[in-house]
């Protein structure tokens, strides 16, 4: 078994040292003797944190950044993104994903929920780079009942396929949103779900206008329309869920289901900015923070979605003791894990080996008046992150990643070949 | 006189090469020759863009970095701000700005507008960093007549005394805020202003209350009230101008008054999140960015500070094309440095040689297809810059400020005294 010793390093507000033996961290204490064979880190000027867990996003959309930003939404679909995912192969889902994983290394996230086509190849890429991930299989049919069929039995098919790679990547079940898949192949998912205990990962309640467009539909608002589907459980993550009200929220709590707040695509893409994390961490809802993708929020850094996290949910409720950096801190680490079933989330002993080293002389970092203050308020990810370990292995030090150069090389040149022709 | 060429940089979307000669960008071209004993910097991978120019912060504040955040405003001045204040002597003030001066330049800025108190030690620390800043000296009185006409006198005073320092650093006027400081010393400020050509720097609407005590003392909304004073003018620039009418809008364009947005602050502090950038925009004001100090913002870093602008621009307005990346990246550049009557913020041939190097290998900077948005939305300043020019000098290069660690130990001893008795 290996095993890792960090020493002398932060851990809250005490200096100690931190053992990690195979995937767990085994002991926290001070003065630790390094078992035999163990690598030794030296912790000093540096803080041991919880790696980031996003819980939601769209790995290989990291691609797609910086174009076509500044677009009213249905322009950017229909003339940049679509036209551009219509050619990409699997390979490039999977050059994609790697970045993506490169980038989330870079600033401590060690885990995340995503959406993608091809989650094979997201699969593949993980495995290769030593992150854990939850990866959807999407469902969108649009009301083509072929397709619909299609996605009920590769669902089957990829949760087998799945079971290839390591236990760091779970199966999940992605169906859209409700605007592109029916209410019974969601009741499929639900089923399937409690079946085979995966998670269901869906788009609820992102805009006003898909709110208008499913009471239209449905004589109800969204979440409303899901409990009368029969759907609403502990298996369900609900990306966006802006646009909800109190009865709305009640029932969530009522059911255990996830909610995950994506602020910078919620800013970005305009889509409605009084995401009610106070009034739902009220009703005891698990809320994970997320970053999206990279096409609407264009990055994956959780630091910054903290910081974006805290500083709107103040300044919409004119609150400034609203979101406060602990609770934050807590949906980008604790509560992510919790919501993904995860025993990680945690710097405690028996906890998966999921964690970061925040480097302590980094200038924004400077005074150390309080560590979370900084961490969600003053910094980014990719500025301060120096180490990341996962399931006890060390995937980045010094703030580099092993062969991240050839990672950046291949994905600049796919990017060069899918849109210098859309330009 | 020294030379700095700068080879095979990306500029915009062209590779070339930069010549900077004494402290101004003399000519850009590709294939330029090394005059004779120039500095050659290899520009692969790199980009050359202006330094940001930060017209808003307190800088030494940076001390109170994570002290007292998520309180409402009351306790955080009284229990937190106040009393540590009370305690800082002149050295401390200087050891903050240092701290400043060090995670400006990590973060790619080269020029502030600053106020805060014992701006000469503030002085000899941008001189010793090498930053350009504009410092204004604090009229703070609350209604003491002896305190106001000893501010008169120091205005005088430390004018002279910034004399002293190189043509880098620029004596303002820095008249805390209307609720602060009479309308008589704001009627002396305006005069000092017109007879010997320096700037005026004062809070102005930037909360709800400001304004309706406002109101009720004066008969007339904060803008007005300055109207009537006398004193708007194109000396004058306003730190947040956060709660204004149309009309108040139409008097700023007409007396050519600039106006400083800082995102982070109003957002953490929930003060106010309408900025009307757009609506200041189309009649023609001048709109820097602005951190605000660290006790309110918790860094100064100008990257992060155009990414809130854009992305709570877009959010409140639900207008995904407001706040478009080049112009939020504008007016931390250009439109900053025209505020400051500064020939800088511009990558042209005969300004001011004040600029950085963006790492491009960045992984947040990955795939390049649009630099400004890569800038404004992906990353963070103290990420990706790598070189810092001011003045033609080279302040930063590989991200590492000379002494850096120094400043930062003893940052540290500084915080360790004022902030250890006050928990």
């Amino acid at each position: 078994m290996t095993s890792i010793l960090i020493k002398n390093v932060l851990h809250e507000t005490t200096t100690t040292d931190v053992l990690i033996e195979g995937n767990l961290i085994t002991r926290i204490a001070p003065g630790i003797s390094a078992p035999r064979g163990a690598e030794v880190l030296d912790g000093t000027d540096k803080a041991i944190i919880p790696g980031f867990i996003n819980t939601h996003t769209h790995a290989s959309m990291t691609l797609f950044r910086g174009y076509g930003d500044d677009l009213p939404l249905m322009t950017w679909l229909e003339d940049y993104i679509w036209p551009v995912e219509a050619q990409m192969t699997p390979h490039d889902v999977y050059v994609g994903a790697k970045l993506a994983c490169l980038e989330m290394l870079r600033s401590g996230t060690t885990c995340f929920l995503d959406m993608y086509m091809h989650p094979l190849e997201t699969a593949k890429a993980v495995e290769e780079m030593g992150l854990r991930a939850h990866l959807s299989y999407t469902l969108f049919d649009q009301g083509n009942p072929e397709r619909a069929a299609l996605d009920r039995k590769r669902s089957y098919e990829y949760m087998e396929r799945f079971g290839e790679f390591s236990d760091r990547i779970t199966f999940t079940l992605g169906p859209h949103a409700i605007y592109t898949v029916s209410g019974e192949q969601l009741q499929f998912c639900h089923q399937f779900a409690v079946e085979h205990g995966v998670k269901i990962h869906l788009h609820l309640s992102e805009t006003k206008g898909e709110v208008e467009e499913c009471i239209r539909l449905h004589g109800l608002s969204p979440v409303r329309y899901l409990e009368k589907l029969g759907i609403l459980s502990e298996h369900l993550v609900l990306a966006h869920v802006v646009w909800v009200d109190d009865e709305e929220m009640d029932l969530l709590a009522k059911h255990n289901v996830s909610v995950v707040h994506n602020p910078a695509s919620n800013m970005k893409l305009a889509s409605g900015y009084t995401f009610k994390y106070e009034e739902m961490k009220r009703r005891g809802i698990r809320i994970g923070i997320g970053t999206d993708g990279c096409s609407s929020s264009n990055n994956l850094d959780m630091v910054v979605a903290m910081k974006l996290a805290s500083f709107l949910g103040k300044a919409w409720r004119f609150d400034s003791t609203a979101c406060k950096a602990d609770d934050i801190f807590a949906s980008a680490t604790a509560v992510g894990a919790d919501i993904l079933d995860l025993n990680a989330g945690r710097i405690e002993e028996g906890r998966l080996a999921d964690v970061c080293l925040v480097d302590l002389n980094t200038p924004e970092l400077v005074p150390l008046n309080d560590l979370t203050s900084n961490l969600v308020y003053a910094t980014s990810g990719s500025s301060c992150i120096d180490t990341v370990i996962v399931d006890g292995r060390i995937l980045m030090r010094d703030k580099h990643v092993p062969g991240q150069e050839a990672i950046i090389a291949e994905a600049r040149e796919v990017a060069q070949r899918l849109f210098s022709k859309h330009r």
